[in-house]
């Protein structure tokens, strides 16, 4: 397909080459996208003509990609933003793409000769798609807010629980205009007021609502982050390999570097100071202006929870590197592993006192995971600490540009951090479907993540927290080599015959990055406590089959 | 406060480069952000190296500039991307952050003094803000979606008419986890199949669901546009004067280039091909590269409504120029003028025949206008035509990085294309809500626009369609004088003055676009009817008031 759009292409880039007489020292060949060569003369041009050194011949080869500019496709792949065409985002790539096919053939029908009757999706948490129940509570309060009419309803207590009814109504009188308006750019106040109070109580120390922005979710704030914090391709941040590939993405998409570091898989995928270090120093030396340093915790794909030393460790790091500490912790929620528990860079940064009031830190949370995984609303929040005002104005000028993140989503966010209290109606059973979803959790982690290590050619790291395992698997030769003359990485390979075998759909290792020469998957464990036993069992009859065809 | 933070960086860099001994050509001084030039310095040497021409001089700047970056600033507004620093987004300014504060002081009963007891938002199209009660079944399909529980609760009808109860178990039947869980990130496939099914009943022209991306509003849509066709600033986009600030603000950040044509204020805001041709041309023999055209319709902020054969023009216009058509319908609603109607460019285009079935459009439509004004869902649409596969498949990459658009948006966007029809329970209602709306809009328009232009050193074309005014000013020499002297332009200079003389929030025209010289301001004619008498008393007594004082 690509050949097939290249070629008119090339045939006019050669035509325009013809007629400047090969006025320029650029050589065409087939591997080159000619729209490329033909921009870069424009470019050059234009450049020349702005810095007013305009020659004879650069102006001529203005009129002509001038003239020629009508006769180009007007979109098409060879001359889109390179950084957009040539960003990877494996969450949701190739594997997905195809179990979707699979999923439509089951649904007409046609699938009935595939080896499984349905797709299950690993790829991604996203609980509620597994069949996890929404908390009742916030779905409770989101629908009153969303039909404000049946408030005033003698009978809305007969659907609805009182205090449900008191928060919708509470919310509503602080919304102006309710969840159909635009609110200020950053959210709500009295939203915003409420996560900030739930911030303070979590970590101990003050919390100013000025400091929120509630957001679409992480995604958003990522993107703002980046756009605002890289000039251009030598800037670079400090990224964990695995990572969670939304840090990859747009570090290409806003043209940044990722300046990878590794988590140790051999200690439980912790985190080494020294070797933090040597990445930094490394990415100097070959000119990269490191500006910020990510940290996922509890860890995406990695599942580890950090010790509070480890954590003052990385913030006495980021001080003396004056790197910018950006705190991915959307799985504060998901701590399983006895012994463990979340704290948060806030409180960290904070307990070090007066010489780190300073620290600039972002921190992210969002609804979609924890035990109450609202994906569909696309909301969370960022609290910006130690940046100055103009910074954060621009933040704010970014929001602003898309007017605000989705109301429903703002209340949300608020209801995880405000949820009901001991003694109010709703509460007995916000806590009970808070710690069956938490503790079938912690179960299911258990139970995958030691089925998988259990199997030959299979290492996997217990889950401490966060939705996913992170197997290593060490595959034969054989299969290796097929995977290279396919032109796939071996973990991909896996993946897709693990996809075509089972209909289990997970994510290559590759698409988080890990150390050169090894191989992992990403599995969620959110398939119910009946449905992972058949997933379990499915991966295992799947995986030694394998083994043992490519021993 | 930049003078501040400048002062220290700029010792730092004179420190630098003191100790490399002016081992550069660049010169520093006091209007220059010095951490630009070190950075550029960093950069210069980093691309002398990664190109082989290592020299001497350039390795001792790698090194000195890696032991400063722990000297300098993490972030600050020195050291960020400028694009993003020096973007522009009049609509929530320095205006409407004033007018948060009139408002809070209001609240806190710290207003006394003010000469206005509340703070009117007329400077976005924001109707439930200013009271627009939203469409009831429109909500209470999505109360049932968000809080399911109750559609097996047999008093469900007593709160909820038959048809929405029934449209929510459609909708959650089809949804896979319900709108807690991600969905395809182009959207859910049997709401994507609505809009369609809606698109191709309003053009008489085929409409696939594969073409359609459900998105968090207009506003992703222009950044996934702009980041795709963007490659470097010699890219440029033919944007409407005035235009709503969406496409200048995305085409600052991802660095492409403003072409602008202008409505023709004299002719009610109309478009002349003549007069695009010659912005092209102009634009190209300049060196820019021009990629697409966007076309507000109903205009933004002129709220003008186009006539079929204008926008046969246009299409015929972008076709010969080789231009993509983008085309900002959000509007489509809300058409007021008799004998106006809204057509939709796709089917302008699919009209035009199978000489233009190949012509790539993007047409965007939006949740938050019309007579439902969901501003706060964040929803829309974007249908996507004539443009190749591996060019859609990176919007849907970009569309991917952020997982997916809120479910709730997603199912307000397929209401509003597919709402009651004659014969079902709501139809009734929703008809009346529709044309109580659309009719109370109308009468709006004309009374404020009529009032406008009825007054000395105003001029207003009447609002064809959308939610605004965009009146002329023709300012007294002296007011012009004043605000020159204080840095401001004229019409910033009139609405600062109008919100504090009466409490109404417009935006000047500046930050839409306009010929130079021209002064003006949108306002929005979302008050109520009533409320719009008081506005029009206030605006009509500041402006008079004004123009004696000045001339």
């Amino acid at each position: 397909m690509l050949a097939r759009i290249l070629a008119p292409a090339r045939k006019r880039a050669l035509t325009l080459q013809y007629l400047l007489n090969t006025s320029t020292t650029t050589t065409l060949n087939k591997h080159t996208p000619p729209s490329y060569q033909l921009h870069n003369m424009s470019i050059a041009a234009a450049a020349a003509a702005q810095q007013g050194h305009m020659h004879a011949s650069a102006e001529k080869v203005l009129r002509m990609t001038s003239t020629v500019a009508a006769m180009t496709p007007t979109v098409d792949v060879t001359n889109v933003n390179p950084n957009a065409r040539e960003a990877k985002y494996a969450v949701r790539g190739e594997i997905v793409a195809k179990a979707y096919e699979y999923a439509a053939d089951i649904a007409s029908g046609k699938g009935s000769n595939l080896p499984f009757d349905r797709v299950v999706y690993c790829n991604i948490g996203n609980p509620q798609q597994l069949g996890q129940k929404p908390v009742s509570f916030f779905r409770q309060v989101l629908a009153l807010c969303d039909y404000p009419d049946v408030l005033d309803n003698p009978k809305v207590e007969e659907l609805y629980p009182a205090d449900a009814v008191a928060r919708a109504r509470r919310y509503l009188a602080a919304i102006p205009g309710g969840v159909g308006a635009y609110s200020q750019s950053k959210g709500v106040a009295l939203l915003r007021q409420e996560v900030a109070a739930a911030i303070e109580k979590r970590d101990g120390h003050p919390c100013s609502p000025d400091d929120l922005f509630l957001t679409d979710g992480a995604s958003p704030t990522c993107h703002y982050l980046m756009k605002t914090l890289l000039r251009n391709k030598s800037d670079g941040v400090l990224t964990p390999m695995p990572q969670y590939p939304l840090y990859s993405a747009t570090l290409e998409l806003y043209d940044g570097s990722l300046v990878p570091y590794y988590l140790a898989e051999e200690k439980g995928w912790g985190m080494d100071v020294n070797h933090l270090k040597e990445c930094v120093d490394k990415a100097r030396a070959e000119g990269t202006v490191v500006r910020a340093m990510v940290v996922i915790n509890p860890g995406n794909p990695t599942g580890q929870v950090l010790d509070e030393a480890d954590q003052r460790a990385v913030v006495q790091f980021c001080k003396q590197e004056n790197l910018l500490l950006v705190a991915d912790e959307v799985y504060q929620d998901n701590v399983y592993r006895e012994g463990k528990k979340f704290t948060s860079f806030k409180k960290i940064v904070r307990d070090l006192g007066s010489e780190y009031a300073d620290f600039p830190l972002i921190s992210m949370h969002s609804v979609s995971k924890g035990f109450y995984g609202e994906c569909g609303r696309r909301a969370g929040y960022m609290e910006v600490i130690g940046i100055n005002d103009e910074v954060k104005d621009i933040f704010l000028k970014l929001a602003s540009v898309s007017l605000c993140s989705n109301i429903s989503g703002q209340i949300c966010m608020a209801l995880v951090m405000n949820p009901p209290k001991p003694g109010e109606p709703s509460y007995e059973l916000y806590e009970r479907e808070k710690n069956d979803v938490l503790g079938s959790l912690k179960r299911r982690a258990v139970r995958l993540t030691s089925a998988l290590d259990s199997l030959d050619g299979v290492s996997c790291n217990p889950a401490e927290g966060a939705l996913y395992a992170f197997p290593r698997l060490y595959l034969p030769d054989k299969f290796c080599a097929e995977a290279k003359k396919i032109g796939r990485e071996p973990d991909m390979h896996y993946c897709m015959k693990m996809l075509d075998a089972t209909g289990v759909v997970t994510v290559p290792g590759s698409g988080f990055g890990q150390v050169p020469g090894t191989h992992h998957f990403r599995t969620t464990f959110l398939p119910s406590e009946q449905d992972i036993e058949t997933v379990i069992t499915n991966i295992t009859t799947f995986h030694n089959n394998l083994m043992k065809e490519y021993s």
